[in-house]
């Protein structure tokens, strides 16, 4: 499952012969009170949503406490390029695979938002034989979480301005509200505005909107570990400062315990299934440089109690969404990763060897073996953090016996093997021997996971860490202010919270020219946000935009209900 | 079900021991499945939103064209005071009754909207032993209907500057764009705004939002008959000029298949049950002012195919209410309303006739026989469609008998029956004599409905048959930009709309302290607006807000889960 943004690209389609859409419809789809009882969930404790989508309500969730975890097995990827990698088709395939060998495994995805359907054409859900059902409604309303999320947002932006209007008795400074509005659409006229205009309408003042899929609360749905914990990270919520430069909380503006109502049936993981009626938790969709880039813990600690396997992905390559997995997820949960499978494909590494897009399809090993020091440098990362890699390659019809040997030698010179995969063409089957190696991988019990840095180190440090240990930079430069703004946030109590980088997904430098493995190069910081309730430091190290725009013709015009009632122009 | 608005009261709370919420969440509610089934709706037929709502499927509701139809029984009200009357409660106590009594009866009533629940404490789904359930999810994101209504509306406002930022190959003038962005939020702030501000953001403009349940997109989804309807009313909304002053549509910005697409679930009608277990629809909330006031057309379609009796309830007084259910609703989709209950209480006829708030609780005779006018009043009118009324009076501890019978006798005096109702305390069978007097009613099918006025009528005289005949104005007047406006609509194809009177919903006249029933009035309009997709003509007269705001204490600063994971401070 990809978060479609401006920043991620959908996975490529090899050997395509009939269109996601059409396999997606073609499925036979199972009620999910089926893929629910597989996993031995009892019907009563699952909430339908139509006949083939479900939450699994929190008192069961909490029944589940004393069972034993499966084992969690993070699929993650070499720096993206545009064709892209398939890091969710692999997930979905693996899944789909261990369940073949026998192995009850189940997928853990992050959740689309719906706004950005309507500028480009292409869903969320996988690709090939390797997606998730039912499709349509995955990329449409769902569940409603985004929905749900989206009034909780803008609820606390209306306390905020309706504190002000009646008083302000807080004090707070309009010009220094840093809680912005959200909304569910691409929609660039909303980036800057200003509100509060007319009389009686409040106080003018300077404000925007951004996605919803960008907003704090999308991240902290995603790391609370229940009902409690979630209202807790909601009042903390930092929104403005006073005149006095003293930050206000939501707690503070008693938003917390609206916003927990608004979002109790949101925090409930959805159940769906694969096209091989496997069971898939898509739960939670925050970006991966502002925000973790992961599905949510309530949802991949469910799996963990319900099946041995649990395949989950990270957002972005690996340097960005196997890090925030490592350092923010499992940091804070106790989660205990046994493997990591890096998603790659010949074009990908081919690219990074220095191949334009063009030139892909011609064969080229010293390209791709040039290109194998990204890969190789993304397997040494995940060593770092005590996780066991193995390398996945997505086989494209175009691929070479001479390039897959290169990338083969180059996963065994660090350690890790390869594995070549066709679930695309082949559903399950074309991952079996995936599976296989994954089982055995995790099955010797190597991992030993740590996060790459402790709490305790300085926020600078922290991010130096990141950048010169698993960047290969030189060092990290920052403004005066930006020192100061990590000194001041040490000395408000945050200083133990873990960082987020929010960097370009397409280099480990902050130049998404950079293909490879650049070295001594400098990560300048631009800026500093806190997110208080999502507990980590967002650390902004070049232009993130926070809300899209829609192209030239955006695909919204082309859509419409076809004769048989299907959705047509969304995929 | 009453929409929760700055213009319109919940119902009082007679003879109140329990908090409606308690009596809620102590009901013996039952599988949605079950009431599905008892009115011969088959499992798969249904689309469950947990275990207690469920969406009819459209293909269903096709498949039963062919069936005769159940009898209409409109619940109207006498002009609003700030006390309440009742009507939701008399809706669904009337469908409890007639259930009680061996027919099978259900209840078509108006889906609240969430923003206002942030402000003011207080739900909407009845109240007392006549509620509808399940009241905490009626009341929050529901089906998700509104959010459906939202993302369609703001997509639309997304094409329109997305068009002018990509060249305006249309020409829209950005001075005049008509059509404002929703938030189903209570947002003062976003009343008047100024968008597309900074470099790259598109054309700066004023721009501002309404409330999601103003929009026209909810009157067009309670009027639309089918998805093709919908979408060609959709493709129909007029949403600005160009600089040559020629109208632009969304069928034009190529929008309305994609807004079709957001709103082809929230199409199907919503059943859930009363306190009772009986069938009720809820679905569509569109205001009385603004907009027609009444629940979805195919809501009321399906009930009339599944039941013998179907009782609904239209908004505001009859005057707003019972005139465009009968001259926007009934006329455009050929429904055949068998009779109307005039819903009433002794208390706010007192009012009617001078007595002021504090001293309703004391009886006084001559105040209730003076405010019977407006009963009167109402009572003339409905039968000027050919609709036999009869009055309900929600019974109050402090009803005397001697008030009761003036009310009786006024009612005589204008050819209505009077029934005294206890249904808030006692649930349907505090209705069971209403019942029998509804069916002996529209048993006699004395209906012989007609619209107020013809289609060909000129849109000013449409306007002044309902101040005249109805209101007992004078006359209507307007400024001459005004008559221009009208003039120019019906010379653009419009003129064969009905019209959709905008005015104060506490009386017959333009003045909200007129009490009773004022004559010799003139109404003044003030705004004319066009719903092309609604198909109908707004006729503003007074102050109309489409952007509540919060209170001083929002109730949304008392709200949180409790410690049985219930909601607390909703209600």
């Amino acid at each position: 499952m990809t978060a479609r943004t401006n920043f991620e690209k959908a996975a490529v389609t090899p050997s395509q012969q009939r269109s996601d859409i059409d396999i997606a419809r073609a499925a036979d789809i199972r009620p999910i009170a089926d893929i629910g009882a597989a996993l031995g969930v009892p019907w009563e404790a699952m909430v339908p949503y139509g006949h083939t989508k479900a939450k699994i309500g929190l008192d069961y969730i909490d029944s589940l406490a004393d069972r034993p975890d499966g084992k969690l097995i993070l699929v993650t990827g070499i720096t993206p390029t545009p064709p892209g990698e398939g890091k969710t088709t692999t997930t979905v395939g693996l899944c789909d695979a261990l369940n073949r060998l026998g192995s009850r495994a189940a997928a853990c995805l992050r959740e689309p938002s719906l706004g950005p359907c309507f500028g480009m054409k292409g869903g969320a859900a996988g690709g090939g034989q390797a997606q998730v059902i039912p499709m349509e409604d995955i990329n449409l309303h769902f569940t409603g979480d985004l929905h749900a999320i989206g009034m909780a947002h803008n609820l606390l932006s209306a306390l905020i301005d309706n504190h002000i209007h009646w008083g302000n008795a807080l004090g707070i400074d309009p010009r220094r509200i840093t809680w912005r509005r959200v909304m569910d659409m691409n929609e660039r006229a909303l980036r800057e505005i200003v509100v509060g205009l007319g009389s009686g309408n409040g106080m003018p003042r300077e404000d925007g909107f951004d996605i919803t899929a960008a907003s704090e609360i999308m991240a902290i749905l995603c790391l609370a570990n229940d009902l409690d914990d979630l209202q807790q990270r909601l009042g903390r919520i930092v929104v403005a400062e006073t005149f006095e430069r003293t930050p206000v909380t939501a707690a503070e503006l008693d938003a917390d315990g609206a916003m927990t109502v608004l979002l109790k049936d949101a925090l409930m993981p959805n159940l769906v299934q694969t096209l091989e009626n496997n069971p898939a938790f898509i739960h939670g969709g925050p970006f991966a440089n502002i925000a973790h880039g992961c599905n949510s813990v309530m949802a991949t600690k469910t799996a963990l109690k319900l099946a041995d396997y649990v395949v989950t992905e990270a957002g972005f390559g690996a340097d960005l969404g196997a890090e925030k997995f490592f350092d923010i997820k499992c940091r804070k949960t106790g989660m205990q990763p046994a493997g990591a499978v890096v998603v790659a494909t010949v074009r990908a590494l081919k690219m990074h060897g220095g191949v334009a897009l063009k030139d892909l399809k011609t064969e080229n090993v010293a390209a791709v073996r040039a290109g194998c020091v990204n890969l190789a440098r993304h397997l040494r990362n995940i060593k770092l953090f005590g996780v066991p890699p193995i390398v996945a390659i997505n086989r494209f019809d175009t691929d070479t016996d001479a390039e897959l040997s290169a990338i083969r030698e180059a996963g065994l010179a660090h350690g890790a093997e390869t594995v070549i995969c066709t679930h695309h063409a082949d559903g399950g089957r074309g991952a079996e021997e995936l599976a296989r190696r994954v089982v055995a991988l995790v099955g010797r019990g190597e991992a030993r996971f740590k996060p790459l840095y402790e709490d305790d180190l300085s926020l600078w440090d922290k991010v130096r860490t990141i950048a010169t240990r698993l960047y290969d930079a030189d060092d990290i430069v920052a403004d005066k202010k930006i020192v100061q703004r990590f000194k001041a946030l040490e000395k408000a109590g945050f200083g133990h919270f873990p960082v987020c980088i929010a960097k370009t997904q397409y280099s480990f430098s902050t130049d998404p020219t950079l293909r490879g493995a650049p070295s001594h190069h400098t990560l300048p910081i631009r800026e500093v946000r806190l997110s208080a309730g999502a507990e980590f430091v967002v650390v902004v190290c070049g232009e993130i935009m926070t809300m899209p725009g829609l192209p030239r013709t955006p695909a919204a015009t082309d859509m419409g209900i076809g004769a048989k009632g299907e959705v047509r122009g969304l995929f």
